[in-house]
């Protein structure tokens, strides 16, 4: 790949993902970070996710199972239910993401990702 | 489903996801921890494993990315390392996988996941 | 144990540890998850809470200190709180546990477990 | 040192870091873990934060990095961004320390950071 | 309780819980880093451990259910293993604590803390 | 900074740092996940550790305290000891920036990077 228009194909694939959310990601750091902004553009979006190998819907319900599993990060799990959901994830297939995570991370864990699909998938339904 | 056969049913998913490697495990707790083995298989298999809604390929997906970012449990990543190329996956493919958690967990995580998929591609192909 | 009726066992476990707020977990995951509450009553409860060879009192002493260490799930960490105290273990017992993470898990986790510990409290003190 | 005044030198060393905040940490924890509040201020401050071969400024770096790291304890990662600013940190060193923790925590861990470092900022922009 | 001796109080203890392994964990920091193991002797026997409130086997209880939980450090978790039974805890109640712990962190937590609790069963059985 | 030779730059720094380990590290990604030892020396090293704002010394501190703190990566814990002793820490510091964990991540995580400290003083001492 090219590595000249990290940042143009970074930004093209965070919106292919993410679609508006991706501005406002980038917008809320430009403040006070806007460089981790710009990393997350280059590097997470226009090097990782652009890469072959892996399709989209594989890497974000590694990412859905990875943040459930972790519980730390309550906002980027449910940007990343909404982003599962834009590349082809059912709602059904979310939540035996989340809810095979019991076994891996226990029940809290689980348990609170599905709180995170609740909230995003109500957001969704609100919306339509 | 009938929960009457939960353990019989697990068997034998364990066993179509892990080949011979499912006796070890629950050989391995026999001594010590023998119902631990049993809730492994009656639940981790004969109940999630089984669900329908999230076909097996996805569910290893889920598990190695879901390991590799908690770090903690190198002996399951391996296991769930060599379910993931039972059930579908390509080397590629898992390399893909835990290369992205240094988005989520940080390179460390990864660059041990990596490690941990060299042991099982090296022990695989040994066997070959 | 006898596995037919293993939800009715971990229904009857799982009210005579959490009272009234057993129904109100299962009810949460009706709509979304449903099969989460189940597995919750039937493994969690039904399985693992009513086997012999350690007392309920034990067992909730146990949970309170893995959640506080673990320092990611407050919302379960409270209703082990909740738990501890219905089967036996004083407010002072639960502080003691809470305090004691500060050797395994550190500072901040055992400060995030005091003030989970003095909503739980507060709570109580105004049902009295 | 001298071991009879650890609380005096340790509540000393916490004014010098924390300010007035110190009061309140210490006043937030008498009416349900005051013994916690002690040993913060004899061990944590008394014991470590007194000790020579490391200066204050290096020491909230590492504590920073590592609340970055851990995302688990986002009060106490706020009070340590204080506490790096009032020992010498400017706003931009603690910027640089949250952002490179996305490579050893993953970016989630980066983010919540940049995000208690904003609320930080703005408060004491708010007082000045 | 007397802060003049802190230590003694604490190696005591530390001795009660321990047996001979209290003195190759004093000395194997006594090279490297000897205030460490001053430190876990004042604060965390002479200060935790001796406080009224709970009883010696209920701390083992937290204390072995939190190391599972974390499943980060292994060389602690036998540790606490030994010192559990030394307290009063029989191996079959070490075993559920563990196994009780694949519902609040997971199988592979369990499983690792399992792989613990065998060994140090093991190394106690050759001794007798 | 000039985006066209971030491979080189980043390089650059990593043996500024790690001197001979550098390429020990790319070398071992070679076989099987070649892109993510560029991945490390362009975004790990040619981004972030090139930035102004934060010097070298206070980045190692960084980073040897967060990985002490999470506790799951050993082999990349030691890399970094050897890193802050390269760029300018002392033996004693990083001593007490390890033991400053046990506040932050409790005596287990301490414990555990001090063993690695000791390995890693060992080693060089033997190279002398």
């Amino acid at each position: 790949m090219d590595d000249a228009n990290r940042y143009e194909r970074g930004l093209a694939k965070l919106q292919e993902i993410y679609g508006e959310r991706a501005q406002i990601l980038i917008a809320s750091l430009k403040d006070i970070a806007p460089d981790l902004g710009r990393y997350i553009v280059e590097f997470g979006f226009g090097d990782i996710h652009c890469r072959p190998g892996l399709n989209l819907k594989s890497r974000e319900i590694a990412t859905v199972a990875a943040l459930t599993a972790l519980g730390n990060a309550a906002p980027q799990l449910r940007a990343h239910i909404h982003a599962a959901l834009n590349v082809g994830c059912s709602e059904q297939e979310v939540i035996e993401i989340i809810m095979q995570m019991a076994l891996y991370a226990g029940f809290p864990a689980a348990l609170n990702g599905i709180q995170a699909a609740r909230e995003v998938f109500m957001e969704r339904a609100g919306k339509k």
